[in-house]
């Protein structure tokens, strides 16, 4: 069978990884796929740049979106990144010319994937993006593919692999985030601007497409509430540990009578749950369905082998005819579901407060968390450096809104210090 | 589009969840299908039991050969089990009337699985088993697409529920091994005749189908070496415990230079690896690749929901026209490869005897593993009833038939109470 000719926009670790990938294994793919997978055309800014793989008899093109018509190419893959910008031109323009294209750019799915699935749908092409979502895990397929018989409760997990070695060495070495922060940026495993992967917007946006894949639901991008890791401090993830659990940015999505929760946050998981004990840079997903159960998926959710590993499982399926509705139904029949408050939500918090170490205040605490309906199941205090006490407070389960009620009543008080610390406890 | 129209072979938990899937979620799987799946036909030996489903409007048909010939049926469901009879002539028939088949049965791929993937691809139709390995856990289809890209080094896991159960409650309650087994048969967690399980026949028929789709092999049940759990003893779970690892039942399948190794075998496992973390019933597969690194999955293994849930995952991939060869590539394409000899692995080992407690038996001891090359990395001696004394040993990195000639020496001694225990450890 002819070769499937492929075009690459894009050319670093991933796209690099690609191309390594198709020439060191192209024998083997080329049998699982039923036909040789090429590169034939590629495009990105730096040309002279050593990518430690072989570009011969590779064309090379200057504009991105020139790959979307070129008569060499039969599939565009799209690594350049970014929600907006020449991605989302050459993906455009890659499904208007007729071809299949393949994307790892969750932000562009983010925000844009309704808009490219629907022209994927009308015009019969496959949109495929396994690598937008943790990596080299296949959790797009086993998702939409292997947990298709299941009403989907609830999707979650650990998808940014950049929280989860900042939380796992915060907590190996007893170090703030700053300082680690620092030096994951030092070692190349923070970008320069962090921003993104700490402050959980990352997350969001692979959460976003879960949960459309999940609940047949239209992408909600802007309904995901997003918590980063800023403010996880030493001592939370100590007296985590000390109760039991360990502290991981989690992206959670549920579908509950017609709506839709999508939170993203920093969370306390029992030490004996798999999503902790997924440590350093590795990515975790669980799916829970009706009929299967939990399912747990894990594996490297980045870097260049793995993410190609995805980008290049899809180019296979796209080789073997393989056609689907990128979103698993047409995007006509996804239900824009309203978002679900997080008010009524219940279930255990963590709670951490600086205090004045004297007489009366954690009657002042307790009476408050009473007042507002909320029991403890355990506290403990600490007296820290000269007058002053730290109290950590696990509540029974209790509804959101009465917690952050009884949270602003104590942080009222002149006897607390500080912003008081609320976290969610993963109780499933 | 035109329904799916099902026939069911075999109507036990299984069938039943089959059935109670497509009438409970029949409106989502459509929807996912793109098109309805409907059950019209099946096929069971007793027709007057209550199944806990309805099945009103569909057709009974005694003989189940019947159901590959009917013009009711698109696609045949076999769940009769067994590695021939009914089954075998079911499968055959299925194929050679031209539709396609899923089945969940692991002993007939075993034994007839390249026949009937051959018949398949001649005839341009699926056979599909996604709940044939590891229930509902979408292992297959992660290991033969979402792996694609890569060269699969390893790939090993805990495919036997009742195994795992076993070996759960044995260390959770210090119960020797043929107490819990009662204990299972009488709550239905184990067969009434468990050798299928316990003896690994059941991982190892499941191990050879993960074997040919990573490698690119033939399927090689017969070169599946095969050691059960029977000789687990509490002792060893609890020495095990105390190194700090834990004991499963594990099957690996590795291609090396050309060779293909299977073996089942319990295994020393670190407590820190997610196959440790494993409990219960549960089962979990990895697979690693050159470019993926370390995947892991982990779900339910057995049972009516996760079962059904694989089963009709393969009917909505058949409904959505997906036919790819069974086992990756064509049968033809699949090298025989020849089996690795177990003599020359390499690893270390956890070696327990029973010795009587005097003078200058550990000397003895030590020598033999001396001799024979074996260097000892721990040792703990402990006395047990009067005079007899366990000697329990980790080695360091060390060849099989080296660490097998050191045991039979000290068993040959007349200080060493009956059979030495060797098992491997598992470090990767």
């Amino acid at each position: 069978m002819n070769a499937l000719r492929i075009g690459i926009a894009g050319l670093g670790n991933v796209g690099a990884g690609v191309v390594k990938i198709l020439s060191q294994n192209a024998e083997l793919v080329a049998k699982r796929a039923g036909r040789p997978i090429v590169v034939t055309a590629v495009s990105a800014r730096d040309r002279s740049r050593d990518r430690g793989v072989s570009l011969d008899g590779i064309a090379w093109v200057d504009d991105a979106a020139e790959l979307a018509t070129r008569d060499d190419v039969d599939v565009v893959v799209e690594l350049i990144g970014g929600s907006d910008g020449p991605a989302l031109t050459l993906a455009r323009r890659t499904l208007k010319a007729g071809k299949p294209l393949v994307t790892a750019n969750k932000a562009m799915l983010a925000h844009h994937g309704l808009e490219l699935a629907e022209a994927a749908e009308t015009a019969g092409l496959p949109l495929k993006y396994e690598a937008a979502v943790a990596g080299g895990i296949p959790v797009i397929k086993g998702l939409a593919e292997g947990a298709a018989a299941n009403r989907i409760a609830r999707v979650y997990g650990l998808m940014n692999g950049t929280c989860n070695y900042i939380l796992s060495r915060m907590e190996a070495e007893g170090l703030g985030f700053a300082e680690v922060l620092a030096d994951a940026q030092a070692l190349g495993f923070a970008e320069a601007d962090p921003s993104f992967d700490i402050d959980g917007i990352d997350t969001a946006h692979k959460l976003s497409i879960l949960a459309a894949l999940a609940f047949g639901a239209r992408i909600d991008f802007a309904g995901v509430a997003c918590h980063g890791i800023r403010n996880v401090a030493a001592a939370d993830i100590a007296q985590a540990a000390a109760l039991g659990f360990r502290i991981k940015l989690v992206g959670l999505a549920e579908a509950e009578d017609g709506q839709l929760f999508q939170r993203v946050h920093p969370a306390l998981v029992p030490i004996d749950h798999p999503i902790a004990t997924t440590m350093g840079s590795l990515n975790a997903v669980v799916v829970e369905g009706d009929f299967v159960g939990r399912l747990f998926f894990q594996g490297r959710g980045a870097g260049e082998g793995p993410t190609a590993s995805a980008v290049v499982a899809d180019l296979v399926d796209i080789a073997r005819g393989d056609v689907r509705p990128p979103f698993v139904m047409p995007v006509a029949d996804l239900a824009a579901l309203p978002r679900a408050p997080a008010a009524d939500r219940r279930g255990r918090y963590y709670l951490r407060l600086s205090v004045a170490d004297r007489a009366g205040v954690l009657a002042e605490l307790t009476a408050a968390l009473r007042d507002c309906g909320v029991s403890i199941e355990s506290l403990v205090q600490r007296g820290t450096s000269g007058s002053d006490a730290m109290v950590v407070m696990v509540t029974h389960e209790a509804r959101e809104a009465d917690v952050l009620e009884s949270l602003a009543r104590m942080a009222a008080s002149p006897a607390v210090a500080g912003q008081p610390v609320m976290m969610h406890i993963l109780d499933f």
